[in-house]
């Protein structure tokens, strides 16, 4: 008798397991039972074809059950749900769902790559036909046929996670008027910090969607044609379609009566083998909980490419070769307009939860030297332990940000140093890059905080100093310093600043600060050998100035882009400690200059 | 007495120490004396000034004299020649260049940042007014006066190396008719293998470019404005103008008369500290020598991104820090029109010439996920050392290349093996990359070889065949194998293969090929399993076309692009072992359709 391997779930991590275990072993047998209608479609295109970008749906089909069987001897069965699995006899029931046919399928292994199912919250009216959720192709058409059919004109997305951020891309690009409803106080809540967040709020606005933070929704209400989202701060978002990407959750309804072992995060629980609790059922994929490679902490990464390698490692495991999965990084991406941000690792935020001590560093450079046409600002934030390993990174940016955030994601996942950043040797000439790339001037700066070098003061830290002892040196040119800078700050550009440094005190902390934080180093370690007390704004001026106006839109106030938003839809964000900060200063402050 | 640090030299390397030494000591008097009339310019942009890309002049020149005083407390004495080094008594003998005036300048610590030195031949007629090298801003002020004075329709590039490709890219842009002459059989020929530059050639052609390799100048003569360039091979090239981009050479006269240690490449010699023999003396920049990363052989890297770093390090050295450059990789990239070429590392003729044991891996992949629009191939070439070690990477394509070659740059930089490529966590979105990158891609490929899962061969091994024992199988789709096959292919689309392998033999070596090597892959290890003896074609068909067109083009034959070049401009490339193959194969070949 062959030996058999049942897959459940044939998309990312299942297809990826079946082909690879294939090209290993010409023998098994191997059978996929995928409950949808498709297997191996591209997800991570859905939203871009809803949006029109994909025009063409069989685009989206990676690999169909017959390419499977001609190719790789791999029999698909498509639109059967394994209802549970008998461990003892090692057997799986299955439905067909087309005729409810119920039967059992013996295996020898088992492999587990039931995905991840959309978080749907208990919310009165959540069944209404104008609301939707996105997963699959099946989801896909539902929607591209609303659009159709029903041409709603106006649509509340749920969730600024990666998927609701692409659909919020798509939804505008179909036509829609979009309005972001998000729990926390900045999109990507869970990868970005708010500072870094900043930027691309803006963004957004600028191109017409209305954004809602520190709100969640309370409940739907349909009314002819239209759903009216009821929001728990109080306003109502009429809308004729709402998509809810609230998050996902590992699907291990299976898994669990079962009876195999489940994490604390939901997901199942795999060895480095991803065997779960019974050898002889494995998996992989979104539904699976992993160890987070910087923090060893049970963690969920439902992504693609991670999704993907572990069905290889799996089928490899399946072979009989040796297999030792190093976890993953969770290194993300969203395209957002015309912006990218990506991250990798720990945000601010989950480091401070975990209790990881660390630094951080933001700086920004031009993604391509300066003097060849087309190069843009892009700002990377570091996140380091103590001993100088990266715990986290975060960049945005217009162009060559991908680029980088890959770049330190690979230092992480080869337990490079930030220090290490500095050293990389990156292709440069003028149209790709700086002789000092965006990634090596991140690493020196991080590089000279950590080496004892710089000393630096980050946005939200500024709202509790004493400001009878310290003071704002702004150090930039006379016309930028007109333009737009930190109230209160005395001006004294970097180029007079040796010959008049007498002129400060040397009693008081000296925040240094420029556009960016480069002439402020200069400034910084100048002032530090002559004897003074200083520290250097990290990420400058540009990176305060995206978080004051953040804070003046959010809060209703002068923020230069209140023209952009309705008045009743002005939300103020949860970022305590900077609000502190300018609450006060807005009062005073003469100019709300964009520079 | 302040200690006085005297830097010779003020562009790239000169410019970094000193001002990375002022960021360390505020005490320290530091002179830069520069011969040329200008410090700290971009050197990388003249040739985009030249080509117009680059529109103002005063963008090239980052750093000024009264800048670099005013910020930085830093001495600049612009058009000031250093002359002699008397090292007993630790002075440098200068002349003021505009007065002749010479005075003596001592030094507690002396820095040499001279650069490297445009090479020009000892050619008859090479002093003619048309005829001109590229290296400073006075330089590039020689060509765009010539060019908007003189008005040349047409030029002549001698060197095919970075700056040659720029320059041919930007005089094109220019309004010129440009002709390349390259001494090798390829562009780039210390970095790129053959068949990775085989596109580049056709891309050049295709925007107009007349290529000639595997020859030589043999002098320039002058008649009635135009230079007639003569080519060792009998070929006249009429031109009214003229670059020399035939390599440079470390400046290192001052050094040698001064008695310092000179390598066997003509680089200064260097410890890690940048100390030379003499260690009041340090050389930083295009004029030293440095170990070879890779191989610990003596090298030159004159690139501007490892010149900086070395600055900065020299600086900390200066200053009595601790440093220990660990050398240079040599990562390398250029713009050649539409297409990006970068490199890293040694190429398979470097390779080969330094008796250094390795494999080769091709691989092509779309730069993003294929259903996104906007994907285009991209190809990377990895040469591996038989533990894994990657000696060298090179990619070719229109998107996405400097971040795939910047990836295996910093495998290389980690000490990483080309397992750890298939590792790497990269940002995925449809718009950015695919579930697996190519970096990925040419990760599991390279190791599939290295760990005996895939054995491949690659287009150059073809020739030395018997094919009374080989045979050659096309696994490609019907249409694909009529659109052009390798001649004498059998064919069996992949979908095909498990059913109807009992029509191959068994007692043959069966070289089976795709379009770029996937299936080919798939088709190997069904093959193999079943107990065939199989070869996977590394590149597939791709890379083998783009090879036998560009032979057919340079042997003046039936290559599709014929049209595109006078035939008597048409020269045979010395790229024996392929030609042998091709030559006899294209006398019977039917179709040379293009796909």
């Amino acid at each position: 008798m062959k030996r058999r391997v049942v897959i459940i779930g044939g998309v990312a991590g299942g297809a990826s397991t079946a082909a690879r275990l294939r090209r290993l072993d010409e023998e098994v047998e191997i059978i996929i039972v995928e409950k949808g209608d498709y297997i191996s479609y591209a997800n991570c295109g859905l939203p871009y074809y809803i949006g029109g970008v994909i025009t063409e749906r069989e685009d989206l089909l990676v690999q169909t059950p017959e390419g499977m069987k001609a190719k790789y001897n791999i029999e698909v069965r498509t639109g059967h749900e394994a209802l549970k699995i008998d461990r003892p006899k090692k057997e799986v029931e299955i439905e067909e769902k087309k005729t409810g046919r119920r039967y059992r399928l013996a295996y020898d292994q088992l492999v587990l790559a039931p995905g991840a199912l959309p978080v749907r919250p208990r919310l009165s009216g959540i069944e209404a036909p104008q609301v939707f959720t996105l997963r699959s192709i099946n989801d896909t058409d539902r929607i591209k046929n609303y659009l159709h059919e029903a041409k709603p004109k106006s649509a509340v997305v749920v969730g600024a996670g990666l998927i609701g951020l692409e659909m919020v891309e798509n939804l505008h690009r179909a036509g829609l008027k979009v309005s972001l409803v998000e729990m926390a106080g900045w999109v990507l809540p869970r990868n970005l910090d708010f500072e870094m967040a900043a930027p691309v709020h803006k963004h957004l606005r600028q191109k017409g969607i209305a954004l809602y933070f520190g709100t969640s929704v309370l409940a739907l209400e349909q009314r002819s044609g239209q759903v009216m989202v009821l929001l728990e701060n109080g306003e109502r978002l009429p809308a004729e379609m709402v998509i809810l990407a609230a998050g996902t959750v590992p699907d291990q309804r299976l898994a669990m009566e079962a009876g195999l072992a489940i994490g604390p995060t939901g997901g199942i629980i795999v060895n480095e083998r991803f065997q779960t609790s019974d050898p002889e059922i494995y998996a992989v994929g979104d539904a699976i909980e992993l160890k987070s490679t910087l923090t060893r902490e049970p963690s969920l990464v439902q992504l693609a490419g991670p999704a993907n390698r572990q069905g290889r490692l799996a089928a490899d495991a399946l072979a009989g070769r040796v297999v030792a999965y190093e976890g993953a990084l969770g290194t993300a991406i969203a395209k957002v307009f015309d912006l990218t941000v990506a991250t990798v690792g720990l945000n601010t935020e989950s480091l401070r939860r975990a209790g990881i001590d660390f630094f951080s560093s933001l700086t920004h450079s031009p993604d391509h030297a300066a003097y060849y046409p087309g190069s843009t600002m892009l700002s990377i934030k570091l996140n380091i332990a103590p001993d100088g390993r990266i715990l986290g990174a975060q960049a945005v940016g217009y162009k060559g940000v991908d680029k980088r955030l890959d770049l330190i994601a690979t230092v992480i996942k080869l337990g490079g140093k930030v220090t290490d950043l500095s050293q990389l040797e990156l292709a440069y000439a003028p149209p790709y890059s700086a002789a000092k790339d965006p990634v090596n001037v991140a690493g020196y700066v991080a590089g000279n905080i950590l080496g004892g070098d710089l000393e630096v003061i980050h946005w939200d830290e500024l709202p509790e100093l004493d400001w009878s002892r310290s003071l704002l040196l702004d150090v930039r040119e006379k016309s930028e310093y007109e333009a737009g800078h930190i109230e209160g700050a005395i001006h004294l550009p970097l180029s007079q600043l040796r010959v008049r440094a007498g002129e400060l005190p040397k009693d008081q902390e000296i925040i240094i600060y420029c556009q960016i934080g480069l002439r402020g180093y200069v400034a910084y370690r100048m002032l530090k050998q002559l004897g003074y007390k200083v520290k250097n704004l990290s990420g400058g001026y540009r990176t305060w100035k995206a978080v004051r106006d953040e804070m003046a839109v959010q809060r209703g106030g002068e923020g230069s882009e209140r023209d952009l938003r309705e008045p009743s839809s002005v939300q103020a964000a949860g970022v305590e400690s900077g609000v502190k900060l300018f609450a006060q200063q807005q009062e005073t402050a003469a100019t709300t200059e964009e520079n």
